[in-house]
C-alpha cells in the first residue's frame, strides 16, 4: 500500500458507497447474490489496480484474463478519448475508417487465406456467430467441443461448454461433447504425452464416426482451454484434429478468445503449430476489453459463402467505434513496444522457473503448466491420488492472497498464474513470494 | 450539405480509403457482403452526421434505433473521456462505483419492485438471460413470444425472434410463437382496435391452454414491437397479457431494447398501462449505444431466486466501467434535458400531425402510426387490398432519400420515422418535405 493515488477518509467513503450500491443494485455474474464481493476497483495501471483509498492490489487475473496490454495503457485511453470526441456509435451497415484499419490489423496477424472479420460485443456472440457460419457454409447442424471448455454464456455458447455452466442452460440443439488431451487427470488411461496425444484423438475420431461425419458441421475448441485448467494440448494433438476434420469436412473453429493476442507470447496460440483453423474467434485480449468487443475471423471460402447469400446474423453494435479505435490502438502498441515478445520473454526465463521452483517447495502442487503469461497451479490434497484441493482450502488461499494484496485467479483447484502481458521480472517475484508465503501459511493442517 | 465540418481532397480520400478497407475486411450483419454499403458517416451531432468530406445527412433513423440522446451529446462524451481516463476495465466480480451509480439511476425509473439490473454487452444477451431468469425461478422450459418480433442474434434470443431471422438459426429448444395483435393486418378478422385485442388475446389464451400452461415459463414481448413495425398495442392488450400470465404463474418478460428510454415520449412503453412485467430488458436508449451496453432489470422475487442458488450466467464485460459511466451520463442528461418531455411532445404536437398530412397527400401510404419519435408509415401498392409495396420500389426510395441527404430506416415495406428524442421541429418540418417530395417523384407509376 505504498502506492497511493488518492487517499483519506472522503476516499474510504466511496469505497464504502460503491459496496452500498452494489449490494442493493448490482446482480453479479455465475454467483450467489447473497453474499456479493466487497474488493472495490476505482483505478489502474499497468499491472496494478487501487480502490478509492489506495489500498494497492498486484493484479495476476488480468481481471477475467483480459488485460493483456495492461490497465490503462495510455496510448489506448488516448485513442479512446480522441474517437469518443469524432464518433461513438454507428449503425452496422455504415461504413467507418476506424472499423476497417481495426479488421485490416487483425487479418494482419492471421495465417494468409483470412481477410474478413465479423466483429460482435464479446466472446460469447463470437463464438454463435462462428457456429452460425459453419452450420450455414456446411449444410450441418451438430458441432463437436470437449467437456472441459467454456464458450460464453448465450444459447449456442452456453451448450457448447462443457463444464458446469452448460447444465441448468441445456436449451439449444446439435451440441456434442467429447474429451480432450489433459495428461495430468487422463480420460485415456495416457501415461506420457505422445500417449495422450493419440488417445485423445482415438477417443475424437470414434466420436465422430459414431455420431456420423457428415451431420458435423464443426469441431469448437480453445486453442488452449483456458478457464477448464490451461490445458497444453500435447504434441500433434492440433495437427491430429485438423486432419480428423479435413477428412470428413467438418470446419475447424479455435477459439482464442483468452489464448489469443498475446496471452501465450504468440499472437494467436496456433502460431508455429503448423495448423490453419476455418474459423477463430476473438474477444479479451484484442483491446484488453476497454470497450466490450470480440469478433470471428472468417476464412475465404467460408466468407465466400455470403457473398450473394444473405448472412442471417448481426447485431446493433457490430464494428462499434469506439471499440474499434481501441483494437487499432491496443494493437499499433503491443507491435511497437513488443507486448507479446514480452510475455514470451518472461514466461520462459522467470515465470516458467519461478513455478517449477515454488512446485519443488510445495507438495499440494501436483503440477505447474503453460507458457507465455498463461499458467497454472493445480493444487492436490494428495499428490499421489491426486484428489483436488477441497473448496473450502481454495477459498481460504483466496482471501489470503488478496489480503496480501494480489488479485488472484482461482478456479476449481486451481491458480492460474496471468498478470497482463506487460508484467516485469520484478512484478513476478513479488507475486511468488506471496504465492509461496500464502502456500506456506493458509495450507497448514492440510493434506 | 451547407454545414460541414471538414472537407477537401484529402477528406474525400478518407471516405474512398474507407469504403475499400469495408470491402476488403469487414464482414457486414444480417446482408449478402458482395454489395456493401457504400455511406460513410465519421462524425456527428443532434440529429446529423457528416462524412469526411463534409456531407451532411439527417439521422432519421437513430442509426439502429438507438441514438436517443443524439449523437455526440457533450456530456456523455465527457463522461466517457473522463471514465476512460480513470477505469477502463474490471471482473464482474468487483465492485465499482459507476456500475452501482448507473444501476441505481435504472432502477429510478422502473415500477416499484425492481432493485436490481444485470448487465450485458446488448440487447440479445439481455433477451437471453431474463429467459434463463425465467425459467430457473419457474422451473418451466417454454418461452412464448410473437411472430411479429425480434430480439437479439444469438441461440435464445433469435428463436425467439419471430420475423425471418429465426428460420434458418433454429437450434434452441423451448420456444412457441403465437401472434399479436396488428389491426392493419388482422390476423383474426377484427375491424375494430377494441375486437383486434379482444381476440388477440384469445388466441394466447388458447394457445396457452393447448401448449400447457404449467409447461410456459414467460410469455416475451417487445412491448411496442419495434423492426416488425412499431405495432401499437391496443387498448387492454398488454393488461389482457398481464392477467394471462398472473392465472397460470407465467412471468411476462417486456423487452423495451428499442422501445425504452425515451423513444415512446416516456422512459419505458409499458409506463402508464397500468402494467407492471416480471423482467425489463434494455439496451439502445440507455446510453444511446455510445458504449455496447443492455441488461435486465429484475423484480425482487426473481431476484431473491439468486440469493442463496448460484446464477448460472455472466459474461467478462457485464457492468463494464466505459458503459456505466455513459448511462449515468445518458440519463442525467435526458432528466435534465427534458429530453423524454421532447420526445413526447415533438412526436404529439409535431410529427404526429404532419405525417396525417402526409397520407392525405400519398395515396401510397396505407397507414401512419406510432407515438413519441417511434413512427412507421406503412406503403402499400394498393390501398384496398394494402398489398405492400414492393422491395423495387422501397429500394428506389431508400435510395432516393439518402441521395436527399436523409438517413431513413426502411424494414419490408415501411419508413419507420425514428429520430433522435432530441430532435427539434424545424428539422422534422425538412425531413417532412424530403419524404413528400421522394413519395411524389420515386414512386411515380407506381401502384
Amino acid at each position: 500500500m505504498t502506492d497511493t493515488n488518492t487517499g483519506g477518509g472522503l476516499t474510504d467513503g466511496l469505497d464504502e458507497l460503491a459496496r452500498e450500491l452494489d449490494r442493493e443494485h448490482v446482480f453479479h455474474s455465475w454467483s450467489a447474490q447473497a453474499n456479493p464481493s466487497t474488493l472495490v476497483i476505482a483505478s489502474g495501471r499497468g499491472s496494478r489496480v487501487w480502490d478509492h483509498a489506495g489500498h494497492e492490489y498486484l493484479d495476476f487475473s488480468s481481471q477475467l484474463v483480459n488485460v493483456n496490454i495492461g490497465h490503462q495503457h495510455p496510448s489506448v485511453v488516448q485513442a479512446i478519448r480522441e474517437q469518443a470526441e469524432l464518433l461513438t456509435t454507428i449503425a452496422p451497415s455504415t461504413v467507418n475508417l476506424a472499423r476497417g484499419e481495426a479488421a485490416k490489423r487483425i487479418v494482419g496477424h492471421a495465417p494468409s487465406g483470412f481477410r474478413k472479420v465479423f466483429f460482435t460485443n464479446g466472446g460469447a456472440d463470437a463464438n454463435e456467430n462462428a457456429i452460425r457460419m459453419a452450420r450455414l457454409h456446411t449444410g450441418r447442424d451438430k458441432v463437436l467441443s470437449t467437456y472441459r471448455s467454456y464458450h460464453g454464456n448465450t444459447g449456442a455458447a452456453i451448450v457448447s461448454t462443457g463444464d458446469w455452466r452448460r447444465i441448468p442452460n441445456e436449451f439449444a440443439r446439435g451440441h456434442v461433447h467429447f474429451f480432450g488431451p489433459y495428461l495430468y487427470r487422463s480420460e485415456f488411461w495416457a501415461t506420457t504425452p505422445e500417449q495422450e496425444s493419440e488417445r485423445a484423438l482415438q477417443h475424437l475420431r470414434r466420436v465422430i464416426e459414431a455420431e456420423g461425419p457428415s451431420s458435423i458441421a464443426a469441431v469448437l475448441l480453445e486453442t488452449i482451454p483456458g478457464t477448464a485448467g490451461i490445458l497444453m494440448p500435447p504434441p500433434g494433438y492440433l495437427a491430429g484434429v485438423r486432419e480428423l476434420c479435413d477428412r470428413h469436412g467438418i470446419l475447424l473453429i479455435l477459439d482464442e478468445v483468452m489464448a489469443g493476442f498475446g496471452r501465450t507470447g504468440r499472437w494467436f496460440a496456433f502460431d508455429g503449430s503448423g495448423v490453419r483453423p476455418d474459423l477463430i474467434t476473438f474477444a479479451k485480449g484484442v483491446n484488453s476489453g476497454y470497450v466490450p468487443v470480440g469478433g470471428v475471423i472468417i476464412s475465404d471460402p467460408i466468407a465466400a459463402t455470403f457473398d450473394d447469400r444473405v448472412f442471417p446474423g448481426g447485431l446493433t453494435y457490430s464494428g462499434h467505434p469506439l471499440a474499434m479505435a481501441s483494437i487499432v490502438a491496443a494493437l499499433d502498441a503491443m507491435e511497437s513496444e513488443g507486448i507479446v515478445e514480452n510475455a514470451r520473454e518472461i514466461g520462459a526465463t522467470v515465470i516458467g522457473p519461478a513455478l517449477a521452483e515454488l512446485a519443488e517447495r510445495h507438495a499440494a502442487i501436483g503440477e505447474v503448466r503453460g507458457e507465455g503469461v498463461f499458467w497454472a497451479i493445480e493444487l492436490v490434497a494428495d499428490p499421489a491420488t491426486r484428489e483436488p484441493l477441497p473448496a473450502a482450502a481454495m477459498g481460504r488461499l483466496k482471501s489470503a492472497l488478496v489480503a496480501r494484496g494480489l488479485l488472484p485467479f482461482v478456479q476449481d483447484n486451481r491458480i492460474h498464474v496471468v498478470p497482463p502481458c506487460v508484467v516485469t521480472a520484478d512484478e513476478v517475484a513479488d507475486a511468488m513470494a506471496i504465492y509461496d508465503d500464502v502456500l506456506r501459511t493458509a495450507l497448514e493442517g492440510e493434506g
